[in-house]
């Protein structure tokens, strides 16, 4: 059935993934020697380390992302192409990776749903992996992770829904009090990184917003093991000091349920709070446990020295996988960004050989640099060095964090995005408009029962809210108590005894 | 039941909206000589002129906002306050406004929805208007708005969905043309900046994302009128050339319908689109319409001489109304950005001499500056003064479409911001990285059905994918014949008539 096209065909290279052993391996592939095909959910890398700081608005969304167009500038020409959608399986005899693919969302109701095959003639498996719940009951429902940009979008969300719903009249002092807390569970980088920094936008910035909120606003980590573990006694002594000035609540303790309230922690104590941020590290994909192939203990896709994928101990010659979803069992790498780009730099690398010379030239070898950890606005830890560590501290410590990673961001557009926003949010506080805001229809939707179209809620929810009586009425004489007071509480309410009717009767 | 506080009463000074005038007033109010309480869905300002351009990433949304407490900072203590809520009614007797505010969405099935009541001294409603649908079938539900950055967003979010849609291989070839067909109906100043933006987008930026896509992309403007029929002849005739050499198909009808897969006109014809944006003016919003007051004949709020609002014919002292919401029946102003701020910088100067001198100094009076629409990247029609207009197109007149738009900024935040945006999008082409995108759980959720929770859905739609068919391989063959024809098609594939089986037993 097949009708030769006069070129001389070149090889499929398929990546699966846009993470950071994707992108370095499609960065590094010779776009002239090969068709290659990306297949992700996300058309874009996140700059991953930074991605807690995009939280707070210290940095812009965009800022961190970068278009897998302009890694690989190649993927806008045919036969090179990237595909938006998700991998589901892999068939290593027929050497397919089976797809699926959807419509737009919000246009119908029934989404089309497309699955196709993808041949490959090499391929990458670099799809990375979930966060590990431990089966915790409530967890992947109720609390947020840190690993995308959507659900860094997603907390920066909740923050500001829980500032704006703290400050509403007609919620109690412990309501207020339990949305302003916010409890981390893990206590490692990421988790650090953004305890502290959500710290000091309680400390510096809510005040720009609502200052009689911000005596209420609290951070919590639970950690079951130690917080900044993988540092030596003299930077974790000094990063634990500096965790106590910022106020942040270190909890020695493991989390057993989360709920709508809170967290259930080991001794049965519920910790009240209105957002959880989970950051226990990773577990694998669904990809990954559907694959037939060898695995780690800890359910990573086992490959050997050249990064090539083993079934029943012997590696398949022209299937890769790197980053968090692969280890070798020998000697498994952390799960870090810094392991993921190291990988996909050798693969890009030993592709290019494998494809014209058909030999790979070396095994892969990491070397550990170090690891750094910001510790808020003006202060970090840094250990620099896999045997003899030198440990810096302190302001220094943040610049070299600050140097090290704006050297690491590939393009200029996002090295100088990222440096504006470093100097606007230290000049004008950070980002605190929240965009998506109280929505009319969402309102409406929720009086108007949920069942009608848009068109129909408006007039169905006015009559419901004509029907309503009033909890409360905000007068000029409240508003002064409350200020002298500090601010309303219920009972002040309570105390004065005002209805509605009251006051009008007062007034007129 | 009264305890007197020992604070001499200052005046609530209520203001529902945050919009121009809202801010614009509530940024001119003296805060020492009464109680300012701000009532609104957003905490923010939308410097709405520059909305359009958010759409394709030329300028970033943070941009376009600014805070309501950095427009008014004694907003952050008390007495003074923002809420954010939602006013449904108003009690004119009373002097009570009646507000609805909304728990944190997404914690619980079942939202807390609070109402309570503000006294008011002084009110100003400057809620703004709704889009006007002219109860077109499907607008409200099918269309997007552009007036609110949400929208602008969900505008952004669908161009890019569709792009990544109209790209995936199994979709045909007239689902990527319709996917790719942006309709825009309304030919007034903000449809035609945001159909030029649009059509720059397409011709100079997509082509870093999918260059093959590019001879798809289509926009079209519907307007029953005349395209920028507020200009005059010569610039007018600009407009139209300069639409034309971008590739912007102006049709002459209204529309009749909006439908899942794009608009009917007038004629009965169906124009195929993946976006249609709705921009045709505005009307009154659910509150307008429930309050016991005069309006006029377009059921804006009727006002005085003094922006005093009527009822029965005589003003009511100490109610106020002003910007889309409210117009004077014997000299209405049109909608305008323009209007609202002019009237918000002279309520906010005259409430602070009523509160204090009891009178009103002036009644407010309004002068046309001119108008100014932008045409893409490099051109711009301006036309000054009121009675002798003088006419500038061209560069220059977007300079001073820039220019004008940058010192009207509030914030020397925004100011920057906006600038940097600027030279970055002309550097580096405009943002396309859409953060949202495909989103796991959201394919899970589809293929396992509605009902289960996210810990549930994954598994389940693991097992049902697997028992999916692929539709179609993609191959080398079929990718290198794809760059022979500039695309893969439909055609070709049946053409080849690969199956999954066939390349698998092809290749072992």
């Amino acid at each position: 059935m097949f009708r030769r096209t006069t070129f001389s065909l070149k090889p499929n290279v398929v990546i699966v993934g846009t993470g950071w052993a994707a992108c370095y391996t499609a960065h590094r592939l010779n776009p002239s020697i090969c068709n290659i095909q990306v297949l992700s959910t996300r058309n874009h890398m996140v700059f991953t380390p930074l991605l807690a700081h995009t939280t707070t608005g210290t940095l812009e969304f965009r800022a961190v992302c970068e278009p897998i167009t302009n890694i690989q500038p190649a993927l806008v020409n045919l036969p090179h192409r990237f595909y938006r959608c998700m991998v589901y399986d892999v068939d290593f005899d027929a050497n397919i990776v089976k797809c699926v693919g959807l419509g737009v969302p919000g246009t119908t109701e029934k989404l089309p749903v497309h699955t196709f095959n993808v041949k490959y003639d090499y391929l990458l498996l670099a799809h990375g992996s979930r966060p590990n719940t431990f089966n915790t009951p409530g967890v992947t429902d109720k609390a947020f992770f840190l690993r995308e940009v959507n659900e860094a979008r997603g907390i920066r969300k909740r923050l500001v829904q829980n500032i704006m719903a703290a400050d509403l009249p007609t919620v109690p002092i412990e309501e207020t009090k339990r949305l302003l807390h916010t409890v981390v569970v893990g206590g490692g980088p990421t988790g650090i990184e953004f305890a502290t920094n959500l710290a000091e936008f309680f400390r510096k910035d809510i005040v720009r917003l609502n200052r009689h909120l911000q005596k209420y606003c609290k951070v919590t980590v639970l950690e079951a093991n130690e917080v900044l573990g993988t540092f030596d006694q003299t930077l974790r002594n000094y990063g634990h000091r500096r965790l106590a000035e910022l106020g942040i609540n270190i909890v020695n303790t493991a989390v057993v349920e989360v709920t709508e309230r809170g967290v259930v922690t080991t001794s049965g104590e519920t910790l009240e709070s209105g957002l959880v941020v989970w950051s226990t590290g990773v577990g694998p994909t669904m990809l990954t446990l559907s694959l037939q192939c060898d695995k780690t203990k800890q359910q990573r896709i086992s490959v050997d020295e050249n990064l090539r994928v083993l079934r029943d101990g012997k590696a398949i010659p022209n299937v890769f996988a790197a980053g968090d979803s692969a280890a070798n069992v020998t000697a498994p790498l952390p799960t870090l960004a810094a392991v993921a780009r190291r990988q996909g730099a050798y693969l890009g690398k030993q592709l290019n050989h494998l494809i014209t010379k058909k030999t790979m030239t070396q095994s892969f070898e990491y070397k550990d640099l170090g690891s750094m950890v910001a510790l808020g606005d003006a202060s970090a830890i840094v250990s620099l060095g896999s045997k003899r560590k030198i440990g810096i501290q302190g302001l220094k410590a943040l610049w070299v964090w600050k140097s090290a990673y704006l050297s690491m961001i590939g393009s200029f557009r996002n090295k100088l995005y990222i440096f504006i926003n470093w100097c606007g949010s230290h000049l004008f506080s950070r980002d605190i408009t929240y965009i998506g805001d109280l929505s009319e229809d969402r309102l409406y939707k929720i009086l108007a029962g949920h069942e009608m179209s848009r068109t129909k809620n408006r007039p169905q929810a006015t009559e419901v809210l004509k029907g309503m009586t009033a909890t409360q009425t905000f007068t000029p004489e409240l508003l002064e108590k409350a200020v002298s007071n500090g601010y309303i509480t219920q009972d002040d309410i309570r105390e004065m005894n005002i209805s509605p009717a009251d006051m009008a009767n007062k007034k007129t």
